[in-house]
């Protein structure tokens, strides 16, 4: 039997032959060989379904905790949506060979930039089996070929899904090396991976905080990464009561287990006597757990209180910590201490209030009267994401098709030479 | 005394805090600051010549070789070109807060994104002390605060130029901290920095491959890397002899130790007989030493035989390995295999086979009838660059003011939750 390092080399190695073919690869055979994969999808639905029974199985019996079960879970609804994910990728303009910012240089170059995938990207990612769908469309769109090391929790999905894109890339006469999964879910897998910055062009991790870690610490490739999503809703002096109600609550609660739910409400002194009772009768029916600073806690007398530990925590599940702030100023320097530059958003009718906190907020998303709950690729019109970068180098916030390539210079002269 | 680590650690801590005091700074701030600055180097350019002097008198006295010594001796002119960059940083557009790709949901949410700077900045740098100048200029200009780390060899000229940029931001009430040059030149001190993700938002490493690779290898904060430059001319099967001679000519010869100097000169056999032996008479009258490959030797039989090793090698010096191939496709093939992927220049009259080489060569810079000196940041209209990219990630190519930010989303909404 071949050793993990080189089976996982060797899948790499397959995968960059393949990424130089693809560079032949027209934008229609790309498209249709997504638009094939929905339908594939769709006709064996069950049989994915099937295969995620067995894994949310055997997860529950090894005691996996409810988020990553959430995490873990299809349905016919995600189905639906991985689908939808792949129509709205064929359907996004190929960003390979877009060509920009050409500018005339007085010794009469032309100079600006293509568009290029990056090469290889490997994804290494824990429960969403979604993840293995989106990252093949959104590599294969962009021109990358991608090698993708999903969780042992999620083997079985994920190799039903892998199947069924091999054959939508064969019967479109693309490469099948060109998204590869790695059939192989030990730790020993990963390490070969992040060693191979000769194969694998980039990195992207998808999952807890410790993976990523280990990732970023251990990576000779360079690495898109996504840690956590601690976010927060900040409740201005000049907020509008009801937008305030709806935002702070649909941010908390329309999903636990997603990185753009906020962890933490902040909210100005002077409204939160009016504010927090509203807000805590609303939590209450959602059975949210709040936790409260001292201030709070005076208002609201029956919850926990806080502990500094708190503001720097991803719960993903129904609580939620509160803090009574004295201005926008203490607002902003508490979310760019405990926050993870993730998404936050501040609910105000003061134009100047709003100006402060986009420009001050260091984070990937800042946000005025929405719900954090819209940082994503589908709500910000990219298509599927690939995931949500927390880092501030090459691409910010969800990564589309964009972040998953570069440019590079063209210059179209007529025999300059320099001197 | 302090120990190095922690003298480096808050240097670069100050260097942090200078960074968010530079986000209430104004344009016209960072502008006057520049301007005065080239005034202040005009005016003590004798001390900066003589402290130059210093550097290059120990240099030699150390026997470094010829390739660096160029690199580390400044002029009257090389100083005139750094106030010119200076100039011509201060008159580019602050990047800084430029939003731009707003667009409409069906929500009625706008999203765009906003420029904004990465933070701190480590530049790491060997020799060239106009990199000191360089560096500062586009940091500030980005809003983003910096720590260089100059080379020991160029110590005395580094520490006479950040004299003067202390002196021209404590002059314009900017915070003096923004940029500071690490007054220790030991291993340690690079090491610290490598170390310190939490102090440093990005590495700029500017040296050879040595310690290039160092840093790649090392570093626990994200690279902005540039390795060597191995660039090539291809002279095409449809070239125009006029053209080709001046271009093979310039992008060798007119300067040996820049890194998008031409090492490989690549032509096709139809127009080998032709061409070779005009480029050889050019080439002796610099004294350029060619190595050819077994077919380049039939036509030149005095040259030396070029081995494997010539084709990976950067001679930053006037020697030039030549190839002889029987195809565009072949030229591709060993460019994306031997070069460095910097920049390369195809010469041809002919469309498709100009399309093809931009397309296909995977290089950071791809040109058509030019020369491959004209890669960097004041040729492409960037103003004064920190460095040229050989990374996909980020940025590509020159790096100018927009490879030193990022960007946000903005989300404006009015009320706006997730369903």
């Amino acid at each position: 039997m071949q050793n993990i390092a080189d089976y996982v080399r060797d899948t790499a190695a397959a995968a960059k032959q393949a990424f130089y073919q693809l560079a032949a690869a027209t934008t229609a055979q790309k498209n249709t060989a997504l638009l094939r994969l929905a339908e594939l999808i769709e006709q064996h639905q069950t049989a994915i379904l099937a295969a995620n029974a067995e894994d949310m199985a055997q997860a529950a019996a090894k005691g996996l905790e409810t988020a990553l079960l959430e995490r873990l879970k299809l349905t016919e609804t995600t189905i639906a949506g991985m689908c939808e994910g792949l129509r709205q990728v064929a359907a996004l303009p190929d960003p390979v060979g877009e060509m920009d910012e050409f500018r005339n240089r007085p010794n009469g170059l032309q100079i600006g930039k293509m568009r290029v995938p990056l090469g290889v990207i490997g994804i290494i990612y824990e429960s969403r089996p979604n993840v293995t769908v989106d990252a093949a469309a959104l590599c294969l769109k962009s021109g990358n070929a991608c090698v993708l090391r999903g969780g042992s929790e999620a083997f079985n999905g994920n190799m039903a899904i892998a199947k069924l894109i091999t054959q939508a890339l064969r019967e479109n006469g693309l490469p099948v090396d060109a998204v590869r999964l790695i059939e192989n879910t030990s730790r020993e897998s990963v390490g070969a991976m992040l060693q191979s910055p000769d194969l694998i062009d980039v990195i992207i991790p998808r999952g807890g905080k410790s993976l990523v870690a280990r990732i970023s610490a251990e990576a000779q490739v360079p690495v898109i990464k996504h840690l956590d999503g601690i976010c927060h809703v900040y409740i201005d002096r000049a907020a509008d009561t009801p937008k305030a109600l709806d935002i702070a609550f649909n941010a908390k609660t329309s999903r636990y287990g997603t990185c753009n739910t906020i962890e933490t409400l902040l909210i100005h002194e002077a409204r939160a006597v009016e504010i927090l009772p509203l807000l805590a009768e609303k939590y209450a029916e959602k059975a949210v757990e709040l936790r409260g600073c001292v201030r709070t806690r005076n208002i609201l007398p029956d919850i926990i209180a806080a502990t500094e530990e708190d503001w720097d925590t991803e719960y993903l599940a129904p609580i939620l910590a509160v803090k009574i702030v004295d201005s926008l100023t203490e607002a902003i320097a508490h979310i760019n201490t405990h926050g993870s530059h993730h998404t936050d958003s501040i609910v105000t009718e003061n134009y100047t209030d709003a100006q402060i906190f986009l420009r001050a907020v260091d984070s990937a998303s800042v946000m005025v009267n929405a719900s954090t709950r819209f940082a994503d690729g589908f709500e910000y019109g990219l298509g599927a994401e690939i995931g949500i970068s927390t880092d501030k180098i090459h691409v910010r916030g969800p990564v589309g098709l964009h972040g998953l390539t570069s440019q590079k210079w063209v210059v179209l002269g007529n025999g300059q030479i320099r001197t």
